[in-house]
């Protein structure tokens, strides 16, 4: 990756947001990664802050990672932060430093400007400019978030041909199978705590795995994604365990795979976002189950599991849907006391629209 | 646990802060949990603010949390977020609202003010008192991080006896099975990413695993921890792999262990944290490794991995040690191009003095 060159582009902005200097931080990952810091620099450690000036760039970092800054980060001059090295002492006079709204907790604003009100220094909150950038990914990027979704695709294989032992394991035991053979297939680990769901418990779209028998004529629902190299997978997949599906479930299912597929097959560079959601909604809707539908159709995908661009129907989260974008497409449908479905792609947008990365089958409701 | 206790506990607390009413929110675990609200209402899921009012609390989530909240969350009304239902409506008129400052960002925080200036609301940042309150742990807690740990020392057991297999797998498979079996041994999962570091990148203290096979005649450094019901467990051992360790690297050993040994026996209710890092500190720098112990001796465990209290150096962060608090105690020398030892246990802190709950072998350098 060419960090010198993303840093260039952070600078280019600093005019028009009215700067001199900014702070790169991340709140997303705490005791992780900081995703915005990784992005420009490389480094990979749980604790990190690059400075952007106009003819220099700082990466500051804690004693625990002198080491592994020094492996890592290469486009900078790193500064181990103690008492005596601070970054308040790298900000110039009489400037302008944006700090990133979103991503500084007001304590530490307030704290940064008592330790720069001596220096005349004005701290100036802007908008996460570098998830501006991050939202349109490069090439090796999207070669990234390919390669994570090929060993989750290799994984649901396995999953459906052997993992699953029916009335012989918990869900917890299946997500730890699960989470255990990412890594064999080289995954670094889960990019979220994996979901897997049965009987009415498909009803949550954010189910915690429990300490429950999977059951023979139940519904199973598996959202599961994987980190390699810094980049996420993301995918769901709802199945049926046994060989005679529930009618209403199965319709079900084909609404929502209608709705997913009109909107992979619609999406195209130059509409909104609510727009993208609205082709799968209206889907939905038109079947009557509007009202099950309680989550945005999909969030982009990159360093982080979740981030820009964010695909919803709520009209203040519209953006333009760009070439190179990588987001999700999931809607679900979730009825209490009865059980849930959810069917979850992988999309990069082309010029002529949606290439679909994930390769898992969904056309109909698999029986395993 | 008693929500409505603990929530009570937080109202007592308005006065002096000077606020009438308190939303609480933490920024902690994005997209996992929200570890204060979770303290104050036992809702497990990622997205939840708890609004505390002089004679009510409400809590809120989003419409991927409604089936769950209404299973979790009993001690209080729970509104399910949207256009039309804000938290900013339920705050009262001509009040003044604290929001806890590490955990707000500041473009929220923004936000937040912009749509409550019509109602004359003042919103004012005070400091993490929940944090203050989960300091101190109650029996219940305690008992549920002894079972947290006692996995951990079972699976070390394993990890020992069995898991390790020089030469035949790298440090990444090794993590895998560590993170495998804990779940199997009950837990949830791992309450951060497992450390397994052989060569000399056990001088890296936040080492990640990686593709490289583990060697005969190397030491190993392992630092893992898990969730269990929430609350974690967190425990390094460092091992040599063969029977004939380096003369200078069992000499760091012991005084590592010294300086641990030291701390736990040392530390009493009513010292200062910055005494208790003290303790080991001095044991290092008297043995001429002062500037290789280059973290913090410790940091409080819960719901969080790292919460308060933190056991350092630095003056600012000191703390009186109080009985019921929960921390760990982990000394470290780190030494480029050679190697690291860490021995890592969580202390809970006594009338009389530490009870280490951590029960895995360290009186010498375990040969496996």
């Amino acid at each position: 990756m060419d960090y010198k060159k993303r840093i260039e582009r952070v600078r280019e902005k600093f005019s028009e947001l009215g700067i001199d200097a900014l702070l790169v931080s991340d709140l997303s990952r705490p005791e992780q990664s900081v995703p915005n810091v990784q992005y420009l620099t490389g480094f990979t450690g749980s604790n990190g802050y690059l400075l952007i000036t106009s003819d220099d760039a700082i990466f500051f970092t804690d004693g625990r990672y002198e080491i592994q800054a020094g492996q890592e980060v290469t486009c900078c001059e790193v500064h181990i932060m103690s008492k005596d090295v601070t970054i308040a002492d790298a900000v110039k006079e009489n400037s302008t430093l944006g700090v990133i709204g979103d991503h500084i907790t007001v304590t530490n604003l307030q704290r940064f400007e008592s330790s720069l009100s001596k220096k005349n220094v004005t701290v100036k909150p802007v908008k996460n400019i570098v998830m501006d950038l991050r939202k349109v990914k490069d090439e090796d990027e999207i070669e990234l978030i390919r390669k994570a979704q090929a060993i989750t695709d290799r994984l649901f294989e396995l999953i459906i041909n052997e993992l699953v032992r029916p009335e012989k394991m918990t869900e917890l035991d299946l997500a730890a199978e699960i989470e255990y053979q990412m890594k064999k297939l080289g995954a670094s680990g889960p990019s979220f705590d994996t979901i897997v769901a049965t009987g009415d418990h498909t009803a949550l779209p954010h189910a915690k795995p429990r300490r429950v028998v999977i059951k023979n004529n139940t519904p199973l629902l598996i959202d599961m994604g994987v980190y390699l190299d810094g980049y996420v997978s993301d995918m769901t997949r709802t199945v049926w365990i046994g060989n005679h599906p529930n009618e209403e479930f199965e319709r079900i299912y084909r609404i929502v795979l209608e709705a997913q597929k009109t909107a992979e097959t619609g999406v195209k560079p130059g509409m909104t976002t609510v727009e993208v959601d609205k082709l799968a909604r209206d889907v939905i809707a038109n079947n009557g189950h509007g009202d099950k539908f309680v989550h945005s159709l999909g969030h982009g995908v990159g360093l982080n599991i979740h981030e820009a661009p964010i695909v919803s129907s709520r009209p203040e989260t519209a953006t333009e849907v760009r070439e190179n974008m990588a987001f999700t497409v999931e809607p679900g449908i979730y009825i209490e006391g009865f059980g849930g479905v959810r069917i979850e792609d992988i999309v990069v947008i082309r010029a002529d629209g949606a290439e679909v990365i994930t390769k898992s089958p969904k056309e109909e409701l698999i029986k395993i």
